[in-house]
């Protein structure tokens, strides 16, 4: 193989969750045949650079954000024109993040850096909505047998925002009865002993997600997994 | 993006299930570093190549197979050493085939080209024992959710043969009874009507997967789900 003229860039799809919202990271585009528009903060992976580190290196170049969760979720290379620049894949991958606790900043590449609900994106270049559109499934999917929600959540939360983020991330009612029996009986929510009124309802109890008991029954075989009717 | 240093190969890591046996398809390398030695059939990209077009060719090249599933598995470039040649990035493909129904030559870049049994694997060069582990990984875990395990038996199967299969796959016992009762209630197998000698057990009805049936099924919603306790 002497030469090859593809090249190779990576795409952090990663979602935010806020008062019953889940919304996208996006940039708007400083330089290139797109600029001016939204896109998705990625860019060109370089030489001897892993996967996973140029991803979160441009993310964290144009949005300041660093994330906790971030995995790899599909490669985009079917399609030989998805860029006008010649012939691109992407390695998209898929983060979690609460934006109360991140401090968006646009940088290099970016002029602009926003959240944008996910049920009101712009119509976006590239086949980036595709991307998205696999993010949201990959996220829809996986909630039921991955406790991933806890990434979107706050460290501490009152149970019905986590009835709440299940419910917009599946876009769907949930049985609450059956989802809070479920969700209680895999001992990994503790109570703070706090009490937080939400909305003109009873002060809830404040909960707080056991990572280190999850990694525990997880390594001796234990499956996370909740089922919607 | 003036350069980039970086090129792009597919691996297609295809099972074969045969005789309560689960199967690797590996080639023998003819040129390049690893001559000589037993490795996925993959290949480097060709510019303007759609990724799903590359693999499929690569496959067919060096073992003259084509299957009918093939769905993308992972892509691998974290580790920037993993081809002595230079930073190479692989994307994986997952396949499944029937070796019976198969007529594997070795072709173009393979001198030689074998079904490995899973547990027998060779000791492979570059990632790709770690690239199999992964392909196993998918494998075992979308069979309780995706009806993928017919695509590794025949057309037509005794209820013993699929047992069989999701034994080998899994890895472990399986309940005999809640897994037919649960098969069975789908509705998506029919009985041809023949009944065939297997071992020293009475004869089985022969069942054939309703493709055609699963296909309306899922798209009005339904899930194909299996447990195993």
């Amino acid at each position: 193989m002497d030469s090859q003229n593809i090249k190779v860039a990576v795409d952090p799809v990663v979602f935010g969750y806020e008062n019953g919202s889940l919304f996208i990271l996006l940039i708007k585009q400083k330089y290139g045949p797109m600029k001016g528009k939204w896109v998705l903060p990625g860019g060109f992976v370089k030489d001897n650079e892993p996967l996973s580190v140029a991803v979160a290196r441009e993310l964290k170049e144009e949005t300041n954000v660093t994330v906790d969760y971030l995995e790899q979720l599909f490669t985009f290379g079917d399609d030989v024109n998805r860029d006008p620049r010649g012939h691109i894949i992407s390695i998209a991958y898929l983060g979690l993040a609460n934006p109360k606790q991140l401090d968006i900043q646009a940088n290099t590449d970016a002029s602009d850096v926003n959240w944008f609900e996910i049920n009101k994106l712009p119509q976006l270049p590239f086949d980036h909505n595709q991307i998205i559109k696999k993010g949201l499934e990959r996220l829809q999917s996986k909630v039921h047998y991955k406790p991933i929600g806890f990434d979107l959540l706050g460290d501490e939360f009152v149970f019905s925002d986590l009835e709440n983020l299940y419910r917009t991330i599946l876009q769907k009612e949930i049985d609450r009865r059956n989802f809070r029996k479920k969700i209680l009986s895999f001992g990994l929510l503790e109570e703070t002993g706090e009490l937080r009124k939400t909305g003109s309802g009873r002060p809830g109890a404040v909960y707080r997600f056991n990572k280190r008991k999850y990694s525990q029954l997880e390594s001796s075989g234990f499956h996370f997994d909740i089922k919607f009717a």
